[in-house]
């Protein structure tokens, strides 16, 4: 399924795209889509018996707003330098296990949202990265089958960075991953169902038009399943938690000099292969 | 104003420790003790006539639950080597600029409540810090006047800290700084008007009845107005967000060989001049 969640932000409705591509109104079947929501088995039974029926309301979705996928997110872990050809390009060795920093909840804004650009920012820098939302309360876990059990599906997610703040102020690289709207989401949570092969997944970004990263999630150094075994082990991941899974070669800091940052205007697109599209325009904090 | 929360574990209700020391009942005023009641500057004010009048019904404390202060916290912002004394025994250079690193809120727990020993861990240690809760949105402030009023009010804070996760496995602190339980805040939020100069309140903690820390926030290299204001530069915060503030010397990776970290069965005890006591049982996770 394709769940997602429309309107104001703040005041979404929970809403699914049907298999034909149409908007169809959950707010009958669900009071939100959620952590509550994810790790509960029999109401998301209800969720899918509706959309098989067809018998859904009908959403117009011209104009419509949409909203991050899952509302209430407790927190968004993020893995760093997980992808051999970004690693790479920032010169930096690949990591012998995985690299875990973080960004606050708050930072998550819809897929189409504008995105600001930190003020006295000159390093404003995107990362197109495959985001995993957690369905069951992990801890612990001991092998890969576990892992993707507890996995409700996955999304688009942009982890907006500012590399000066994030590298050259001191400290843990937290102080440039989480300036407002630094993370789009969405536009759909897809259930794992629909992702038969987590590791077979192309993502694009392009600024103004150009591609700018084309990667494929083949190339992860840490696998999903591994990522949220991992993560288990140092911190209980709840249903509704995100995660992020690094981001492959082609982001600005990875250019020659001048190297092109995003400034007040720019727009960034980003997709992945299966779980939608996002546009931002940049504008000043 | 000392305001509190008792009951079961996500079941707590409102309630205030008056004048007297004696416990009273807040949920016939305010429904919680969260981000919106901080900010809702006319429900403090029913708070405060409510305590005032001497007519709130009285709490039986014994046996009573504390939970975390404040309901529904978004992040948890945490500040690193923010003492001179604490920088020394860690041998790292005193920050140029503020360390900024993450707890997850839902490590947050009460002052009381039990604190688990992560699986595989041998260096679980102890930080007594002061936290500042948010009142206001703040982005961008100027001037240390400006951050003071969007302080809401202040508690002990127990940032607890696995060494072996946070140095030795790659990548930022924040791995060990989320284990489960690592967050014991509270008893009180002590509103503002109670704490006229939050640089001279002293620490202390003990383990298992021997004094282990003994500092005073004078000894902070960023003062609480300074921090409020740096990170309001690099991300917004919320009413109801929590700053950890940083730790004096005495912690056990401060310790000469064989340092003495924490073990299940260990009892910590920490407390902060006019914010209260905190007492922790160490257990296996």
């Amino acid at each position: 399924m394709k769940l997602l969640r429309v309107g104001t932000a703040g005041a979404e409705r929970p809403a699914l795209l049907d298999a034909e591509g149409t908007l169809r109104d959950l707010s009958g079947t669900v009071t939100d889509i959620d952590g509550a929501l994810l790790a509960d088995t029999a109401a998301l039974g209800r969720v899918r018996s509706a959309a098989e029926s067809g018998e859904l309301p009908v959403l117009d979705a011209e104009g419509l707003r949409v909203g991050p996928p899952v509302a209430r997110i407790g927190k968004v872990v993020c893995i760093g330098l997980n992808y051999h050809d970004h690693a790479k390009e920032t010169g930096a060795t690949p990591p012998a296990e995985p690299v875990i920093f973080f960004k606050a909840a708050d930072t998550v804004v819809g897929p189409d949202d504008t995105v600001l650009v930190p003020r006295k920012s000159v390093k404003t820098d995107w990362e197109v990265e495959l985001a995993i939302v957690v369905g069951r309360t992990a801890r612990y876990l001991e092998s890969d089958e576990e892992a993707l059990a507890h996995i409700a599906g996955y999304a688009v997610s942009h982890d907006v960075s500012e590399r000066e703040f994030q590298i050259e102020r001191g400290g843990t690289w937290d102080k440039g991953k989480n300036c407002e709207t630094f993370n789009p989401l969405g536009p759909w949570l897809v259930t794992t169902d629909e992702v038969p092969d987590p590791q077979a997944l192309s993502l694009k970004l392009w600024v103004n038009g150009e591609l700018k990263q084309d990667g494929t999630t083949a190339q992860q150094i840490f696998p999903v399943a591994e990522v949220v075994r991992y993560v288990s082990q140092f911190m209980t991941l709840y249903p509704g938690d995100v995660i992020n899974t690094g981001t492959p070669a082609g982001v600005a800091m990875g250019h020659p000099e001048p190297k092109p940052y995003l400034r007040a205007g720019d727009v960034v697109e980003l997709e992945i292969e299966g779980l939608g599209k996002q546009r931002q325009e940049l504008k000043g904090a």
